[in-house]
């Protein structure tokens, strides 16, 4: 996408081929710093402290982190290693451990002296498929927007509603949730987005609204708690979200609150859908919220935010009295049921194993 | 309530018998400062800048408000005058008309020359009534609690999840959604409170945290967005809200995202509580999502943050892109069928029609 009339991914090989560079999300939307990773503990270190976040782009840069590691060692052994370390960097997003596992596999079928450039091709490839598999969502999220669209009174724009960030900062380009909007703002299409804010991280504030204006996108900002109040007054006219670990039955994990705006959805009969690439679905799994190991952060989370304040500085302030002990549960599971529809880079499907198995029918096998 | 061991309410008659003091909200947790309100105009400020907020509150606050205007006049002209500018001041929490209009009646009733001395009899009328229902409304609060304790393996504490603030500061005193937490805490009762952060004013943070810190009852924080996912994983025993305006039907108005809540509680099972006094009834009204005027605030509270820095300062930070457009709705409407009951100053009834009448029966005349 543009940034300042230039051409950004979220995730690049550097000129020297070697490093990768990254975005600091972290800074968004006050500062646009490029980050390079330089080492294996570079690309865990931006995935734990959330540099780099969704489930795509953690899957993208663990997989250049494998090619910083094999800089340094090509051993099977050492492979194995690099491997456990990344994938234990965040526990719940489903494609870090695709992406690493995917890595290894290749390596450790190549000879060692193969390995270190056979990372980087590897490397390249994910993000490539990624970044097609993302404009695929798009074309096939851009067909529902397309038909609710005819299905209103002429010139007015659609409302879709978002939770979190599933645009093209949560991919290597082009988003999840947010690429059937870009498609359909391509193809002429008015749309409007809702943004949730999305506490306690505010990806909603601080990465959906900058994406959305840098693309020149209407939208508006709101508390995680208006959605509700938005849809029993027929102001969404659809949701799309992301996900980071869809179970085979259809179950979608993804960012705490997903489940609540599914729940008001399904109770003022809008359609709620979930964008995700294939490697977001866990085949070995199908009871969502038994089985999916939800990331608990730190409080600090919920007791501090971080913001710029009248001087132009970014800060951290306390918003709760000190000593207020607080839970922060990263992720919720909302279950198949108040799913309207997945929209994968294969086209749209049911939330349902014969609905996935449908469009995936090597997995069935 | 105590505060560093002295008695507080949350709004009282100043020892000169005129002006009239409160506790200034929009600067907790981090301070605790009284202000003083002499006439009409402060008491209107107070209002619409919210240093005072909560439905029960904001009717004694307005009850006060029309006792310094009458300093200044006393005709019938200037009482409705008072009135229709108290009554401007917000929109959605019914007790502002009802006290207001109380007031007004009343003091008709006198001769010019008694209305002042009778209005602060009056405002002082309605305070104590409105802690008596509280106290109350704790009494019967506490019977749904007890029964769940018992429900319960023993020594385990009851896990009540609670938005916004009902708490005393949202009243002259007890509150509405936290008088059963104190009375449940007060008869031995092992009680623990999920505690809503309540975006964008964050309520929860600041006054139901502080308050239950203040009070010793065990409590965690966490993001509005956080509490299906402890309703899907049995964390929640019971769910205790107020009310800013309660339908007829049983419709209930609170602070936004309440809504979201409910659902999550029906989706799971939890039973969903909202205590209220019989003066937040809207008897005029059936259809509350259809008909309760819904307050939207300005932007800034969903674009800037209060907080404290790390050297104690209190400021405003900015957590959107600048220039980002928000919409602020502060309240959403909770249909009845999502209520499991309703706790009021005469005891529990179902969130109904019939529910109410049969508490309130001259209402039914």
């Amino acid at each position: 996408m543009q940034v300042n009339g230039q051409a950004y991914r979220s995730i690049w090989l550097a000129a020297d081929g070697v490093g990768v560079e990254i975005i600091d999300q972290t800074q968004l939307p006050f500062r646009f710093q490029v980050v390079r990773l330089e080492r294996l503990e570079d690309a865990m270190e931006a995935i734990r402290r959330m540099l780099v976040r969704g489930a795509p782009l953690i899957g993208a840069t663990a997989a250049y982190g494998m090619c910083l590691g094999v800089r340094r060692a090509t051993s099977a052994q050492a492979l194995e290693e690099m491997a456990h370390l990344l994938i234990g960097c965040r526990p719940t997003a489903i494609n870090l451990r695709w992406a690493v596992e995917r890595m290894v596999r290749y390596l450790l079928s190549l000879p060692e002296e193969q390995r270190l450039a056979a990372a980087y091709r590897e490397a390249g490839r994910i993000c490539e498929e990624d970044v097609a598999a993302n404009e695929a969502i798009g074309r096939h999220g851009l067909t529902l927007i397309r038909e609710r669209w005819r299905a209103k009174p002429s010139g007015e724009p659609v409302h879709i509603l978002t939770h979190c960030n599933g645009g093209w900062l949560a991919t290597v380009d082009w988003g999840t949730a947010l690429a059937p909007v870009y498609a359909a703002a391509a193809a002429g299409i008015p749309v409007h987005v809702w943004v949730d804010e999305t506490r306690p991280r505010n990806q909603g504030a601080s990465l959906t609204a900058w994406e959305l204006a840098v693309a020149g996108i209407p939208h508006h900002l709101l508390v995680d708690n208006a959605g509700g109040h938005l849809m029993q007054h027929g102001l969404v006219d659809l949701c799309i979200v992301g996900s980071d670990r869809t179970t085979a039955s259809g179950d979608v994990c993804n960012k705490i609150g997903t489940y609540l705006k599914a729940l008001a959805a399904r109770d003022n009969g809008v359609p709620f859908y979930v964008a995700l690439p294939g490697s977001t679905v866990d085949w070995t799994m199908d009871d969502g919220v038994a089985g999916i190991p939800i990331e608990e952060r730190g409080m600090e989370e919920v007791l501090r935010i971080q913001g710029e304040d009248e001087n132009g500085t970014v800060r951290m302030v306390a918003i709760a009295p000190a000593g207020t002990p607080a839970v922060n549960p990263a992720f919720d599971v909302t279950p198949a049921r108040l799913v309207s529809g997945l929209i994968t880079e294969l086209g749209l499907c049911p939330a349902s194993r014969d609905g996935l198995l449908g469009l995936y029918p090597e997995q069935g096998r």
